[in-house]
């Protein structure tokens, strides 16, 4: 057998010049049987890194940072600027009378604000005024920028397929050359136009992101609590709604679904698991969640992780109402997308 | 010759008898250069009808009725129930304390308010109340039925594919036994579970036609409102919108393209046509429109028609905004549809 | 009672100059529990009438006729130049020598070879030559001709949209000014192009209908040879196809569903029913079907036609191949499509 | 500016501890203004490796392999088993009466004939024997397995997004327990049924993957002589066809694009680069690719690589026809795919 081994090394040696590898040696870990990665579990309490954030502010200029952002780095992927295997997550501070420049690029983001009242996002020439669980939309390759015209610091959660457009090798990035980009449309004009259940005679859609770049935060909870009188509860997910783009019915972004759940007061879920590696961000409530061989309690403005495939269970001391996201509009484009319920 | 067409005669009795007839004896009629048909423009001023309306509550009863309704028929094609060639439209009245009874059919149906407020109509298990110029649909096969518990009495326009459904021989109704089907769902759920920009997550579609059934018209007035400061108007239509399911984006109703438009005072057109004939009820404003050789005042609850292919034109003295129906989804879906624009 | 039905008999007189009638009079029949309509099934055996066709040709030129057709006229509609309520349905004659000039029209039509081999059909500046069983397709709006210059008669079965274009008044029409459209790309290119599992890189599609207009027989019977021996044979219909467009797998036109079906020999089906009234042109086989109360024996160019909702039933006593027509595309757009499957 | 510097580098740690960094020190590598990645052009000759590959057979038995595939690797990723940062591609040999034993996993693969003729590859029951040139897929998560009955061996391309599904942490595959699934229909039954321009009445997908499983390289190739008749040439890449799935006329797998091209004898491209890093294997002709800076010669059964939006361009001594593959249908469902031709 020795001589054997030795053959194939030999071998293995001779074809690697030609860029050549046995496959056979390494199949296992390729078509693995079951989920592989090294995304974990992990909770980021709001309580314990404001003061970082706000600390960020005092360290480093607007201006310098272009954005200042504290990425949520998942603890298993340490320094690769990820909380999954393919999002990108971050805290971002906006102080009164900063601005963020304008630029684009074809990664798309999401905005979910955490804190703070009154800065805005500018998309194409529209700008939108931000408050506590709006969810705002920077769509791939338009222009955007934003400011703080406020008296308080907003901070607000990035979400960003920055991973996958790495990953396909499509980065492109371009700045506007000034800081604000200038504005054609008024406020709440994409809203009017593409949100209200109408669309403009003969109107043509250009990408597959939402022409509504703004989900104000008012309108989903009393969609939230008008829904909730049904009494329907999924086992695992309470009631959860998905984001969506009212010119095709599909995900608001390609690249990330946005979801907004609540859990009643005294909700005790089942376990779930999804292909999808879940980013979450607590907006009202207290409760606790299980993932994995960890438990977590949670409350509002804190941030958790849970990895693909990987079991976890909500229960709810209040009513919580929460925001996700994650890669599942590719995964069910891709026919890759599992989930599973478990018991109680 | 006489003998040619003698023996043509012999030839067409003879193959007459066997189900044949000769196609080159009336190509020129079946195949036109131009849309050949019987619809001519009309106006019904509200004015001129509300007694005969009024009156006809006073005639017949609810229960007697099924449905209290006066057709308006096209002056074109009397007697036959329709306001195009493939289009229903009546003016139904609702007396305080009466009841439309419950049934369904194949045949899809809008309801635009036109006068009162306060009565409702249910939907598979839903009830919405409703108010001048809302938009509500009862969707082809689904359980519905109207009342009005108000204390004044309520008139909406009724549009319906009948000649559709029956021209394709595809007719079917079912009576429910009782005045009322049971109410299984709170007000508003359906509007805060497909309506907010939202869909419940995992949500399937079971048909064409919207899952939000009630399209209230303050949000509409308040969306052109907003719409209107970017100052973009059609040459012909100033801002027209359509109502859209927002599961796919598509219209509303499969059969039904339904729209409102706002002219702003002073607005003077140019003439358009399309080959979907449209019928018009005007919410707000006065104005004027020449329809072929035609030409109407209007005011608010005037509705008028106008045939496929006839070119028109609007001119508004003041604000006005205007709700119209047509049967554009089918000729869209089939490569039917053209509209084309006059110059001023 | 006499002076209540007076009454209201002077109330509907009064109304009926404005344009208005009762609906409760005529309700009963515009929504009906089941289709109503005047379609009767019927049977043209070829036999009976090919002298007639014949005989067309010596009565009339080509140029005389445009198109030398004689139109297979429901007993039901006499003089109303349709088989069905929504379809239109005739046979050609082109004699060795005519041509058939060129025009296009808003009505889509297709050709189903019947007897002869070796004529043409030009579309958009092709030509396909056409051989028995060949399905070819002339879409709506495109420049089409025929000619013959093989040496014996030719005859197929039109089916085009006529009465759906007429209903929505939709119709136009336009000769090209001479009899043959130029020929710009080679014989078999669309369905090179379209029509063997590739589609040119980048192709964006201009219509709903397939850019492969020429389906042939040698390639279907083929199919459904391979596909018999898998023994999967639907209770009523034996083993059915639908021909489609290959850029979105939907029918082949957007108006009409195209069907080959293949019933072995002793097959004896369940009784069948559905909203769409359909056209059948028999390739191969002896049979018998009942359609209602009738019974008719069939075979080869044969063709008949079953009405909306009216049961019918195969029965072969040989290998049956019987091409199929009828307006189901459209019905299913609308949600209006219903089937059902009988006990045997 | 030292103590600045010190001072950050504590904040970095603190914040570190808590699993956050800053965006503003990455910031620049995660957001590109053009792709980054180390893709590199390389090319695998078939007279260079075909002595490894035969090789593999004597070193290692099927059995022990399970799969005896030599992977392709890029030389910018070595020991990644990737030759693109999204695909693998390898060349798999079977050796006459050798199998590679039944399994399923969530990866989507292709096979693509290099060399030898009759062996088979069996998906979900069906059989479809391999001859050069033939593109088979077998899709994600369904039951296949291939063998060899043929009396010489067979080399395919084997294409798959494995790191596609390991990136997004879907990977789930299973065996069957025996060499071989069992037969239940007859080979060519899935070409009938759905290729060949028919579908079964009432088909209903079950996959984005084109039920098509097998696209025999005669027909392709036929369809190519009769194209180019046409004698229209795309200046950079010659007439290329995308495999298509004929439910929906989408790609043939929802992961990889599969494409086929004519260079005609005498070609002389304009460059072309697109984000989608293309795989390409040669079926007939020679000539040389310029990619990047490189240059190389090619003929049949030679593989090469093009990097994302890395310019590259052909030249064409003799008739060339080229398969390739890529992830531009993820790509283009998310957006992110661009393309450009220079100058001549």
């Amino acid at each position: 057998m020795p001589s054997e081994i030795e053959e194939r090394r030999k071998y293995y040696a001779a074809i690697g010049k030609k860029n050549l590898a046995p496959l056979w040696e390494v199949l296992h870990g390729l078509v693995t049987p079951e989920p592989v990665h090294r995304v974990q579990p992990a909770i980021w309490r709001y309580d314990d890194i404001r003061d970082d954030i706000m600390a960020s502010g005092e360290l480093i200029t607007a201006k310098e940072a272009e954005r200042r952002v504290l990425i949520l780095e998942n603890p298993g992927m340490p320094g690769e600027s990820k909380i999954t295997t393919s999002l990108y997550a971050g805290l971002q501070l906006i102080l009164p009378g900063e601005v963020a420049p304008a630029h684009r690029h074809t990664q798309s983001a999401l905005r979910f604000v955490v804190e703070g009242a009154g800065a805005y996002t500018a998309v194409d020439g529209e700008r939108t005024t931000m408050h506590p669980g709006d969810f705002v939309i920077t769509p791939n390759w338009t222009w955007h920028d934003h400011g703080n015209d406020s008296d308080e610091p907003m901070v607000w959660l990035d979400g960003l397929d920055i991973p996958v457009v790495g990953f396909f090798g499509a980065s492109f990035a371009e700045k506007w050359g000034e800081d604000r980009q200038p504005i054609s449309r008024p406020e709440g004009d994409s809203l009017a136009r593409y949100g209200q259940g109408l669309l403009p005679d003969g109107y043509a859609r250009r990408s597959h992101t939402s022409p509504v770049f703004s989900y104000p935060y008012d309108r989903t909870r009393e969609a939230l609590e008008t829904m909730r009188r049904r009494e329907e509860w999924d086992a695992a997910q309470g009631l959860k709604l998905s984001y969506v783009n009212p010119v095709n019915g599909d995900f608001a972004i390609p690249t990330m679904g946005t979801f907004m759940q609540l859990l009643p007061a005294g909700f005790a879920g089942v376990p779930y698991r999804a292909t999808d590696a879940t980013v979450f961000s607590v907006v009202e409530g207290r409760g606790t969640v299980e993932i994995g061989e960890q438990r977590f309690d949670f409350g509002p403005r804190d941030h958790f992780v849970a990895p693909s495939w990987s079991w976890y269970r909500f229960e709810a001391a209040e009513d919580c109402v929460i925001f996700s996201f994650s890669d599942r509009p590719i995964q069910q484009k891709l026919d890759l997308w599992r989930e599973q319920r478990g018991n109680a």
